[in-house]
């Protein structure tokens, strides 16, 4: 008899990863000990399942397994509970194993600085270690709450698309850009909660329930416990996996759309920075948009400033001229209309003291 | 004083689709009486709010204001409702006005059978009558439970575009195809309901509660009355706005992806029919996966059976190739690798007799 179907489920997707990194390596191997995989596990049920299923499948593909365990340090204990979680990576057979303490700061809000700094510890490990992957427990559920909290966002079709199976860190662009191998690894996006809660159940490995999952007053915890079982009730059970799909195709969607924008910039700017009104006009507004957010992101104002508004302001000097004065988007960047072409460009106000044209704000 | 806020908004919003509707007409007007525009109205606040915007706004634009309403038999005193409603719409100095009673098939279920009727009834109406011309009543909230519907089926962007704010008819493509203009305008997709109730309210307009709307064996009831509000509670009061921004943003993309996929496919069809694997190969994978639901639509699958899995499968000799057999596809298409070609082709297994190869079945 093999082994129950949740812990089949989870080594399966495991596997599939560590049959991913393995190619990713290369081979032959180089000369040593084998490649390491690092699991980042909270002691929680979906990164202690991942942690058990790593140190299952890792000596079967020719890997080392290892762990980490981040003590952001927001909560009284949390060394104790960190050295806790070590002890039992230890005892599932991982090595090494390491304890890294972490100071949160405020910049972004509670979740987004925990976010940072778990992932400047996490990519200190296995730079440190060497590790040529580093696995993430989030599982379908996660995503599904991703969706819904980009959906939130109303920002469109790359706020849909949740989680990366394969990232190269934080601030790093998408997996294969530049033909790096990703080093995070999400295996189990298609595995469901209550999969790894049974899976930890019936192999006898405790887990620990992160409070903070089950406070209202973080989002993320009031789209789980609250919006998505309502949703689930009033269209159907199927939303959790709705929503994860929703996620691959919306980021397959963006992906493809951001191609074109690149493209499609590149031939619509002409030798002196500007762009052709005439390349632009007959684009899809979707794709004419994307260019637009890459040309004002480019001339300097910072993307998390520039909202829908300030791009739909700046493509009505394209679509529906009628001879409106230079607009003000975030950033001290400028854009007008020349002629037959669109420049965006910062306007050095201080620096140098030059005047500048006021601009008529996108505000 | 101008009039109640809630009424200036359906007036404005009336207004700028009544111009988009000169414009779609021409200019001059043909001789004769100015050109019909119809309101489609149940009697809800929703259609009668837009049957007033209509009535005050349409001799301003130098159009004429009409309203149908449309009998679906479908509940006790339905057509005593319909002669109250075509009074109403009287009073508010529509002409013509028409009563239309119809009857509601099975096919695709209640909601599905009761627009074909409804659409149909339309249609007849706007022929008749010579209508430039049909306005509807959904709203921005409308369009946010559509939003969530399409979301539940996981089917991607396009089916998170959500209702048209102008569209040819019911079978009709795009709005714009060919040149025609759209019969059908959605003035109201930017109000909230709300303030439909509240234009209905202060303009002393009695409205009718359709007793559907709120019945708990309807989806979109559900998601109407449990659904949104749990949303708006989990994730803040902007989640009505955020799924209509959604619905924009989303049609723009799914157009321009489907802009791509038709030249694509094109330039990938060989003079035989068949598809140029290289070619394929080279598009990002949002782009040829429409490609081969257009390919495998055109051999004659339908629309409706073709699920994601099917062109997955698909897709697979393409990017997997390790000399799979045929795929069968639904509407009897098999799909094949053919050297560097992909053919659809249906297998017309009755018609002659002739023998098929049977091929594996991707379901």
């Amino acid at each position: 008899m093999g082994p129950h179907p949740a812990v089949a489920a989870i080594r399966l997707a495991v596997r599939r990863v560590l049959h991913d990194i393995r190619h990713d390596v290369g081979s032959p191997f180089p000369a040593g000990p084998p490649p390491l995989v690092l699991v980042a596990c909270s002691g929680g049920a979906d990164s202690m399942a991942l942690a058990s299923a790593l140190a299952f499948e890792a000596p079967r593909c020719g890997l080392r397994a290892g762990g980490v365990t981040v003590d952001h340090g927001l909560q009284p204990d949390s060394d104790v509970r960190a050295r806790e979680v070590a002890e039992r990576l230890a005892e599932l057979g991982l090595d090494p194993v390491e304890r890294s303490s972490v100071t949160v700061g405020h910049a972004g809000g509670p979740e987004a600085a925990a976010r940072t700094a778990r992932y400047a510890a996490l990519d200190a490990a296995a730079e440190r270690h060497g590790a040529v992957a580093v696995l993430l427990g989030h599982t379908r559920d996660d995503q599904a709450e991703t969706v819904l909290l980009g959906l939130a966002r109303g920002s469109g079709t790359r706020s849909l698309a949740g989680m990366a199976a394969a990232f190269a860190g934080l601030g790093g662009g998408p997996a294969d850009a530049e033909g790096t191998a990703p080093r995070y690894r999400r295996p189990f996006l298609s595995i469901d909660r209550q999969t790894t809660r049974r899976a930890c159940l019936v192999q006898s490995i405790p887990v620990w329930d992160d409070p903070h999952n089950s406070d209202p007053s973080f989002t993320r915890s009031r789209v789980r416990h609250e919006a998505l079982p309502v949703l689930e009730k009033a269209l159907g059970r199927g939303v959790v996996e709705a929503l994860a799909r929703t996620a691959q195709l919306s980021r397959d969607d963006a992906d493809a759309l951001d191609d074109w924008a690149r493209d499609a910039e590149r031939d619509a700017t002409r030798p002196d920075g500007t762009l052709e009104i005439a390349a632009l006009r007959g684009l899809p507004p979707a794709v004419r948009r994307r260019v637009l957010r890459r040309a004002a992101i480019a001339a300097g104002a910072p993307a998390g400033s520039l909202f829908a508004r300030h791009i739909e302001e700046t493509d009505r000097l394209i679509t529906a001229w009628r001879g409106q004065s230079p607009l003000n988007l975030p950033g001290r960047v400028e854009a007008s209309r020349q002629g037959g072409r669109l420049v965006l460009q910062q306007a050095n106000r201080w620096a140098d003291g030059s005047a500048v044209t006021p601009g008529r704000s996108a505000e």
